[in-house]
Parts: C-alpha cells; sequence; structure tokens
C-alpha cells in the first residue's frame, strides 16, 4: 500500500520531509549551464545531482510539473528522465499537477501518471473541486497500481481562502467540505498502519487549519507545503502530524534548490556547491522537523 | 482583445461552436495507424485532416491536455505540432489543460501557454479553486500579450454538485461565487464588444444554471462543455448566449471525432470517412445552435 511504503520510507530515513524540484534555469549554476544546448539538459543534470546528493538522506521527490511544462516539449523529456533517474536512486516519486477533469479525460490523466507509461510516478496531487467522478479514475489506479494521490484542501497561498474559507450554511467552511470528500474515497483503502491512499495537501502557512485538517482527516496522510520560502517553519508545520508523529510529509523546494544562499548555512557557499549547501539545509530541515514534533 | 477576435471569429462563420480534440488512438481509422510507428503521429494525421475540413466552418478548436499527456513525451510534440497547425489552418487556439498553481508556479504555467514558447495558444482552462493568486500571473500575461482565460465554474459532469452547489451562509451557492471572483477579476478587461478576457466553463447539462451564470456574469464569454456525448442539446446551451446571441461557444469533442458513428447521420459512414461525417456533424451543431439562440 503506497501510504505504507512512505511511512517506512520515512521511519528508515528518520525524516518527514521531501525534495521539491522545481527547477527555473537560473538555479542551475553556469558551469553545468555551459555544458548543454538546452535549458532541459542542463536542467536534468541540475536534478540528478540534487537526487544524488539527498536520496540517503530523503525519503521522497515531488516534481512540480509547471516548471517542465514551461520548458515545452524537451521539459517533458526532462521530467521523464528526471523521475526515472528518482526511481533508479529508490526515492518515491510525486507528481504536483493538480490535475483535475471528468470522466473520461480524468481517466486519461490517471492513465498518464498512475499506470505504466513513461511519466509514472508513485502519487500526483489532483485538485477535486469537479467533485467525486473527476477523483473515482484516480482512486481506481491507486488500487489497481499501489499509488497514491493527494487532494488539495487547504492550500499555501494568502487567497487561499476566497474561496475555500467560505461559511456553508450547514456550519462547515469550504475546506471541511472538502475534507469530508478526501474522508469519503479514502474509506476502506487504508494499509497496515491506518493511512489510505487519498492523501490532503494543506499548507504549512495555516498552522491553525492544519491541527484541525489533521484531526479531521485521520486516515488521510497529509502533504504540507509552503516550509521555508513561503514562510512557514518547524512549528507551524509539526501540527499536521499525529500523535505517533507519523502521517504527513513536508515540502521545501526552493529552499533546498537555493540553499546556497541561505543566511542560516555553517559557512558561505558558492552557486557551484549547490548540493552540499541542499544537504545542509535538507539535514537542519530534518532534524528542525523532528524536534517540533517531539516537543509537541 | 482576445473575446473581441473570437467574436468576430464567430460573426464570420456564423458558427458559435468549438472544435474539440480530446483524442484516442481508437478514433483514428486503421489505415492512418498503419502509416505510423507511433500512437502520436497517426494522431497529428488526424487532427490534422479534421483541422483541414473543418477550418473554415468552425472559428476554434479545443485541445484536451490529457489525452496528449496520456502519450507521454510523444504526445506533447503531438500537441505541439496540432496547435501549429490549427494556427496556420487559422483557427482560434484553446487548450483544456485545467491548470491551477500559486504564485510564481502558476506564473511559470502562464508562461508556458500564453506565452511565445512552443505550446502558445490563444486561451486556457484554469480550476480557481486556490484563489486570485492563482489567477493573478495568467490575467498579467492576457493583458501582455491579448489572450483568454476560461475558469471552472460550474462543471458539466453528474458529481459536479457535490462541492459546487453546495450553499453558502450567505445564501450563495459555491459557483455563484466562483463567478463573483470570475466578474471581479475580469472586470476592467473588456474589449470593443463588451466581453473581457476572464471567461467561464459552464456545463451545458445544467441549463438552468447557465442560464443563472450567462446573467450572473454579464462581461464573461462562456465555454459550454456537454454537448452531444455529455448529453446536452441545443437548448439546453441555448441560454449561455446574450439577446445578441453572443457570448458563448460550445464544444464537441467526440461528437465530430466519432461522428461517421451517428444514427443522425443522412447516410451511412465508414471509420475512414471521419472528415466527411464530421462535417456533417459540425454543420447540423450550428444549425441547430443558431436555431436554438434564434427560437428563445
Amino acid at each position: 500500500m503506497f501510504a505504507d511504503r512512505l511511512i517506512k520510507k520515512i521511519e528508515e530515513m528518520k525524516n518527514p520531509s521531501l525534495l521539491g524540484l522545481d527547477p527555473l534555469v537560473e538555479y542551475v549554476p553556469k558551469s553545468i549551464r555551459e555544458k548543454y544546448d538546452t535549458d532541459g539538459k542542463a536542467i536534468l543534470e541540475f536534478n540528478q545531482r540534487l537526487i544524488d546528493s539527498l536520496h540517503s538522506i530523503m525519503p521522497a521527490v515531488k516534481f512540480q510539473s509547471a516548471y517542465y511544462e514551461l520548458l515545452g516539449t524537451e521539459g517533458i523529456v526532462t521530467l521523464r528522465d528526471s523521475i526515472h533517474y528518482a526511481k533508479y536512486r529508490g526515492m518515491i516519486t510525486l507528481l504536483d499537477a493538480k490535475r483535475n477533469d471528468i470522466g473520461s479525460t480524468a481517466d486519461a490523466y490517471a492513465n498518464a501518471y498512475l499506470d505504466k507509461g513513461e511519466l509514472e510516478v508513485d502519487a500526483i496531487t489532483v485538485n477535486a473541486y469537479l467533485g467525486s467522478d473527476g477523483i473515482q479514475p484516480f482512486i481506481d489506479k491507486c488500487k489497481k497500481n499501489d499509488k497514491g494521490i493527494f487532494v488539495l484542501v487547504k492550500t499555501s497561498n494568502p487567497s487561499s481562502g476566497e474561496l475555500q474559507d467560505m461559511k456553508l450554511e450547514n456550519g462547515q467552511k469550504v475546506y471541511e467540505r472538502m475534507a469530508e470528500l478526501v474522508n469519503l474515497w479514502n474509506k476502506g483503502t487504508e494499509g497496515q498502519e491506518k493511512y489510505g491512499f487519498v492523501g490532503a495537501v494543506v499548507g504549512g502557512t495555516y498552522p491553525g487549519q492544519l491541527i484541525t485538517l489533521r484531526n479531521a482527516m485521520p486516515s488521510s496522510f497529509i502533504l504540507i507545503p509552503g516550509y521555508g520560502a513561503q514562510g512557514a517553519g518547524a512549528g507551524h508545520v509539526a501540527g499536521g502530524f499525529d500523535g505517533n508523529g507519523r502521517g504527513a510529509i513536508v515540502n521545501s523546494s526552493r529552499g533546498i534548490m537555493n540553499a546556497w544562499k541561505s543566511d542560516k548555512n555553517t559557512r558561505r557557499y558558492e552557486h557551484e556547491e549547490f548540493c552540499e549547501s541542499a544537504i545542509e539545509e535538507a539535514v537542519r530541515m530534518k532534524n528542525m522537523i523532528n524536534e517540533a514534533i517531539s516537543e509537541r
């Protein structure tokens, strides 16, 4: 079961965090960029070197589809080769694509990413504004191929409340209604460790709602964006974990990819040292989150 | 302005409908499939032949991204080449991708599809569950590059009400709140013909809501899916048009791509005659919609 595999990997590494690979070509040092004729190839080496450096520290990697789509057809080749490399290095792979559509079209997306195609990953993020028949094709694939999905519930951005925080007639907020749907879809999919394959995305930038939603969706793994560059700290994300310190995974993208620039580093790094600095930041993030969880 | 261009093209052809290219390889006749070593190439010829047959009858084409993503890296090449071919044939191009993300990531999507990249189209569908800061980057590109977006408001699928029809404390339904946000984003973007570049997606399968939403979003172009295969007829979609018979465009995908199978045809068609039958269906659709609009 996907959630069991994710928990096992997190516990082996004692690290509930996730390498976010949302690369812009500007993040790649000049020395790498100069070796290649295209941005896609430079980004592939950048990704591979980060995966080489972090696969023994971080259990999973999340690719943000937008940054690959940005490069057109070549970007999808870069995405494919990066996914394959992360799998070869033993990491659990997530695609942050927030896909959403209905019936046969949702089925095409589920086939594209949760079946035996070139871009197959372990889990994908989805947007459920369209309701159950947009989600069912993904659930079918999760069952068939031991995959996972993460449904957007409360997103990390400043304006997420414009729709998500609206109060319904029945007293629920829109994001609480979404959490209720997540529970419905997740029901009966639980593995050995009580978590099912329908997870949720809840921003670390809303620590109060994160605690509420942790309790409201007791069997859903929570993917927490917003750490680092978006402003959430270890104390903010700790509320996403259950009493056993399980059930959530925290993403950091720019914080790790651009760690060489950070003022928290133990020494000054050059851009070429993006891997050494990424390791320092990944270890710092892991320790801070584990500490914040144990201190609750 | 995007909406002005769309209106002009619709009026030139007296046809407020849209060719949906959501091709599965099964839709392509054997004689084409046998010519190529990959599904992507066969689909490209299928698309090109439909575009050749319909570009003088239909003002615009909508590509459903999922069916191209389904084919992996090669599918994106097919998508790119199909978009370029439709432009070369003078059609307005839409990408139905329902993209959604925040800040810098939404910016990457907007750059990918509404700027000078390989996959540039005239307009894209977006999902606004995340609120304004997921939409602003698309609006910026619309302004800069004369593009359009269509925001999912009320989708055509049976379960769309699970979230979209929930009643808010203030009496609005969730989709009405979304329509309100669309108005907010669209305000001030109107062209000569009173329509702005922030449009909406409203399913033809909900004719009552379509009329309500036509009135609630007086300056937003409505993209209407659900015609044909999903069950909406000309009478159902007519409510999406304003008093001058403007302001909406109706999509048909499977109904046109697989028209050779239809029992409405004036004669029996073979699979190889998918273009001839597509023309018959496109003309029938155009006439039925125009008639339904004028009869209101």
